[in-house]
């Protein structure tokens, strides 16, 4: 065997090991009862440790220098090298004695932080917190040292492999500037508009179900390879060719669950789409968080919250429920889905105020992370960036720097990528509606074809073969800037 | 650490890994979805794979060997240090390309044989089933060498360990001399009886949903350590703490789900009422497959087809269904549960007559296994042994000897076990009622906390502390004989 074909071949055994694992978290969030949590957490612990010694093995490092020189590798195979080597360099960064470190601190602050949310106990959290962050410092530094970069984006990099804190400074300075004064501007244009009432429930969950197994087949989700569950936070989770995603229903309100299985599915689409021939291999993963939050808001934001997707969702959702009346006009459904309403909590927020909530986060875990700031000192600068970005008055830190797992949990330099997804999202959708215009008219019919497909060809199958640069310049003429995202909000939001 | 100590650890290890593939199998039969088949198929591969090197560890040879003279150890660690030398035995007795060969020949055969089955087609099996068989002889030599057994008792000791041919001979020599007879008699009896119509369907699977989760929680399933769910072939699997059943509904008659969901829930409570201190060690493990099956019809056939269970259990399915009238009176349910009828499926018989399908498997195949008959005559040989044995004419091999999985899936030895189990079952609530004289009276009102108790303590509790012989002598006084079963059957269908 060829140094390439080992590494394939491993890297086989890793993804089957990896599909392993999905399925067995799926299972841990869907449908285990709660009895098995320590059996499952010590299978679980039991594989990751073993994804990690097979990602680790000591011939990797051989197997790449002699493959790195090997003759007669297509662009794939030297983008399949690329990538196991960015992994093998972060896998192998890290003492074991640190990872320990780190595992067992975000375990104690985690369980910690559902108690400190609940009291709204930052004092509390603090101990446990400082502990992770004084952690995921030296994780930063150590894999930073081997990558040459900083801590912060070294973190970074994790989610968004060749990310830089100083293209997203600019990116987000950009918006900072712009959101502020554009969200008065949504609100007095929404002030404007007479007011429609809500559709009103219960809105039963069979139908609920019903109504969002119609638009996945409608947007292309390939039942043969995936699943719709149940679980108490939606995810796309699962295996390769086992895609599978989750929603929560609320009788007083069907759109909760709808927009999440929308966005979900725009998640699973990425993933079943992903390059067959490289399906188990590294370069055949997707590009990274930004391009994949991208997918999920190219799907719920750009496309089902357009007047064209309202128009053809709105007669589907009188049927599902029996609406009449003027709260279920197609008009007043679109308002509903577009409404702009500033507030504390990052999960509720919508499309405008979004951005403002991962902009505070990212500037925050990027001083600490620096320790250019004290960790006692978070609640005071995050009451002062709400106060600032969204003009609103933290009332407390349940709703304020205690509300999201993120940084209990060990998910430091993951926040931007929301907010560079959407911007993504928005550059990708413009590039797609001017190269195929069929796309909003397809939509407003409910033919997701022609958007589907371009999105295959030009996002999907690509996997790992470009860094994310490249690719978005391959596929919408520049890499990422604020101005289609800028552009879209003020076409839909704006006076 | 002490030999005895990595051992226990080495095989935490074993189980933990165990627990990812039985939650990955169960998923596999009643979650994925179809495409994933290849995918899944590979990571059950690997894990198994890794299974086996663990439990094939070069260092458990020297581990064993100094933790059994090792002091201080008590009676559950020398049964375990028993069980593992008993896994390791077996697991190292064969060489990899047998492993190999063996599990490809299974693959293809297994393939063909739905072929077959649907076209009746022997003749069209025969060269991939000889190819099993001869591979299933070599294996049985391997592992008899080994143990200083005959090939068939070795085959029979994965399932059964401790079983002996010889002495199922005897306990089926004396069922086949009283069975055909008492099959005659039995159908006199019913015939002599008026006869009463069926319930007519047909009936909503909510409700025998609804009806199946009452009776398992009567019973005393532990629903934080399980799951009900549907499947093809109901089946109890999961992992420790975590042990899910099966079932599949029929419209037209809630007696198969219901039956079946009893079935399960006997193999469940056993698995839920393993020691738990030894939960993730061989010792405490099910002790074979005989008491496994003694568990699910202790439950099924004992008590819940008993006049008791269906004086508590017919008015909630009158309740259930919305039934009234003579199909749904509780002597004619009670007869409709206890209908005997020969037939050619052994999945489809009564309590008579399934020992009849069973003998005959174990006959033929440990002829087979010794060579000393032809594989070509086996549809003869089955067609003479149901005239024989259950006064039956089969009319092709569809309904004969192709209709079982077991052979050409590689599961030469396991038939035995289905009437061990039955017989045992008989033997041990016998007991079970002659010691604790509440439990016939409390299944009359839905109590099954007497049984499950004497159950727990004298059954579930002592996984694999003892040989299976010495535990059934532990619970009832004696060593497994025909005895009890055939006054059970004499006392419920004799006239």
């Amino acid at each position: 065997m060829t140094a390439y074909a080992n590494l394939s071949a491993h890297f086989g055994r890793a993804a089957a090991l990896g599909n392993a694992i999905g399925i067995l978290q799926w299972d841990n969030d869907v449908m285990m009862p709660k009895g098995a949590a320590g059996t499952r957490a010590e299978s679980l612990a039991l594989l990751r440790v073993m994804h990690h010694g097979l990602t680790t093995d000591e011939r990797i490092g051989d197997w790449l220098a002699e493959a790195e020189v090997q003759d007669g590798l297509g662009p794939w195979e030297r983008a399949n090298l690329r990538e196991i080597r960015r992994l093998w360099t972060v896998e192998t960064a890290l003492p074991a004695d640190l990872v320990e470190a780190s595992s067992k601190a975000i375990s104690a602050c985690e369980m910690r932080w559902r108690q400190a949310r609940a009291e709204s106990d930052f004092a509390g959290l603090l101990p446990f917190l400082a502990e992770v962050l004084t952690l995921q410092r030296e994780i930063g530094r150590a894999k930073g040292e081997k990558l040459g970069l900083s801590p912060y984006d070294a973190l970074l990099n994790d989610y968004e492999p060749g990310g830089r804190s100083a293209t997203i400074d600019a990116l987000f300075d950009d918006l900072a500037a712009f959101l502020p004064g554009f969200t008065q501007e949504a609100l007095a244009v929404q002030a404007r508009r007479p007011q429609t009432p809500d559709p009103e429930g219960p809105f039963a969950i069979e139908a609920q179900r019903a109504l969002g197994l119609r638009m996945m087949a409608a947007l292309g989700y390939d039942f043969e390879r995936g699943r719709l569950d149940v679980s108490t936070h939606p995810f796309c989770g699962g295996a390769d060719n086992d895609v599978r995603i989750t929603t929560r229903y609320d009788e007083a309100d069907f759109a909760k669950a709808l927009m999440g299985v929308l966005h979900e599915t725009g998640h699973a689409l990425y993933e079943q789409g992903r390059p067959q021939a490289y399906l188990h291999q590294p370069v055949g993963q997707a590009r990274g968080m930004s391009l994949h939050e991208s997918q999920s808001l190219l799907v719920e934001m750009q496309a089902c919250r357009s007047e064209e997707f309202i128009a053809y969702a709105a007669p589907l959702m009188r049927e599902a429920f029996g609406g009449s009346g003027p709260a279920w006009e197609t008009d007043a459904l679109w308002r509903r889905y577009t409404r702009v309403e500033p507030g504390f909590i990052r999960v509720d927020a919508d499309e405008v105020t979004y951005p403002a909530h991962v902009i505070l986060r990212y500037r925050l875990e990027k001083a600490l992370i620096a320790d250019a700031m004290p960790l006692s000192e978070l609640p005071v600068a995050w009451s002062a960036g709400m106060k600032e970005l969204l003009g609103v008055t933290v009332p407390n830190d349940r709703l304020g720097c205690l509300q999201d797992v993120h940084w209990p949990s060990g998910g430091w330099g993951y926040f931007p990528t929301y907010t560079l997804g959407a911007m993504t999202a928005a550059q990708i959708f413009d590039a797609a509606c001017r190269a195929q215009p069929e796309i909003l008219p397809g939509i407003g019919r409910g033919d997701f074809a022609p958007l589907l497909a371009w999105l295959r060809t030009n996002i999907h199958s690509q996997g790992c073969l470009l860094e994310t640069d490249d690719l978005l310049t391959q596929a919408t003429g520049r890499p990422l800037d604020a101005s289609v995202f800028k552009a879209h909000l003020q076409r839909r939001y704006g006076g």
